[in-house]
């Protein structure tokens, strides 16, 4: 079916999303601050809004793809934010935010008889651009159905974790967590190797064919091998905004994280010296820098 | 081409690797300190000898499967050790053990005009049984060459390393530094999810289809998600062995890894609490005992 959906958030993400949900068929209005970005979408068949709630229309969808807690705030709960506006509609967030602040757009929504579902996504720009994104999905039962059938333009699986939708959020910053592990422990193995003479092309080649046979370890595997820390695909200022959730939400839940406190001051010692515009995968950076090999 | 073959150590690896062997036609005769271990093997048609010496035969082929450097160098270098008689032959040593105990025994080897192979594999018994290992080679090229079509009977693939057979060990490490590394960051996401209401083992199975589709996050995955941590594949004592090992490769190549520090100390509170003989895994255990769920 058809929907009427005001996208807000034209970035990376958001651009191809969008994109692929005009391609579907839907009726696709987009809000973006800068509005220029918005312009390829409007080409493409998108109505350009001028406000959050320009964008949605009572009882309609909307769907943000935002860099972070502010920002959804700020296009939800702001003077022409779309709660202004939305009614008994639905919020479909995709950003990665904090699972505080989605109890709190939740009970905003509801407040008002509306509905908000968390639906963080992981996979990179050119997974979404292929409709290849992994969708993590919470929020009630009646809405969830309704906008599923918006997922299938974009995504290749949907993982449902209930009705509570922090819960999504959750998953999403730990699988965030998970990636960024992975980074620095690979980072850590294939400089212990470099040092005793080893290729580390070599192996990070081995390792994704064999034991980590899987995109994560391939693909960052090859970057962290090659050093190839630009263009970023996801920036490491994003993911120290992440790994600083998931303290905040360790913190909340007391479950002990000691390899989140290693991974955020490996973050903050690559910003610090400027490094943060570069893709996460430098963390890479990091462990070459302190072994002298960078 | 059949070849005789001393095997020495036949513990949870090396039995099946030594089975394999024999059922592929090679003359296989066998050691262990407690010789009762090598009865099926001896069942199975090998010749059981009473040093390591006796197992070997000069110019022929040595195999070593123990449990840490002291073991392989009591079994070459004692007074009944196998290099009293291996004379010109190979030692192909498949042990997990520290890259300076390769580069010793190596040079002992050469003095006599004999070869030292690194081959230490990758996979659990299940996979020697199955003739799934993988195998991790550095050495001469010659004798490389001798004795790859030994590894067709026990591995699904032979990743070479270069002619300094430590590199090898180097890999092997740093192999099970990312395992564990996997298995921690593993832990502690889904801690933080159980104690924000999401379950584990719907979590475990989500990442083990997308992003992390692969054996390590497959198998320990499931293990950890289910907190499963005995029979022992591969005891914590073993792997804090490994950690310990690659501290001290760590530090001699100066390439700082903290989240060695952060295993280490993981492994040592388990240790200290009696829980040494439970599969490595278990560090699992651990983080849910510093987050109250255990």
């Amino acid at each position: 079916m058809s929907e009427a959906i005001g996208f807000i958030g034209i970035g990376a993400m958001g651009q191809p999303i969008a994109s692929r949900l005009i391609d579907a068929g839907h009726r696709v209005s987009v809000y973006n601050r800068t509005a220029s970005k918005a312009a390829a979408l409007v080409e493409q068949g998108a109505r350009l809004a001028d406000s959050p709630a320009d964008a949605v229309e009572p009882g309609g969808i909307a769907i943000t793809m935002l860099a972070n807690d502010e920002a959804v705030e700020a296009v939800t709960l702001g003077d022409e934010g779309l709660l202004t506006k939305l009614g008994n509609g639905t919020h479909v967030s995709m950003s990665t935010i904090s699972p505080d602040c989605a109890q709190r757009l939740a009970a905003r929504h509801a407040a008002q008889g509306g509905h908000y579902v968390a639906a963080p996504v992981f996979g990179r720009p050119d997974a979404a651009a292929a409709g290849k994104l992994w969708i993590v999905l919470a929020g009630g039962a009646a809405v969830k159905q309704r906008i599923t059938p918006l997922f299938e333009a974009v995504s290749q699986g949907v993982y449902d974790y209930g009705e509570e939708p922090h819960a999504a959020n959750v998953v999403k910053l730990a699988g965030n967590f998970l990636i960024a592990s992975a980074m620095e422990a690979m980072a850590e193995a294939f400089t212990l190797a470099e040092k005793n003479g080893v290729d580390r092309q070599h192996m990070a080649t081995m390792f994704g064919e064999t034991l980590f046979a899987c995109p994560i370890y391939k693909n960052y595997g090859a970057m962290i091998a090659e050093q190839r820390y630009s263009p970023p695909g996801f920036t490491l200022d994003l993911g120290f905004k992440d790994m600083d959730l998931v303290r905040q939400a360790s913190a909340k839940a007391q479950a002990p994280m000691p390899f989140v406190s290693a991974l955020l001051n490996r973050m903050l010692a690559l910003r610090a010296r400027g490094q943060g515009g570069l893709d996460w995968s430098a963390v890479g950076r990091g462990v070459s820098e302190d072994a002298g090999t960078a």
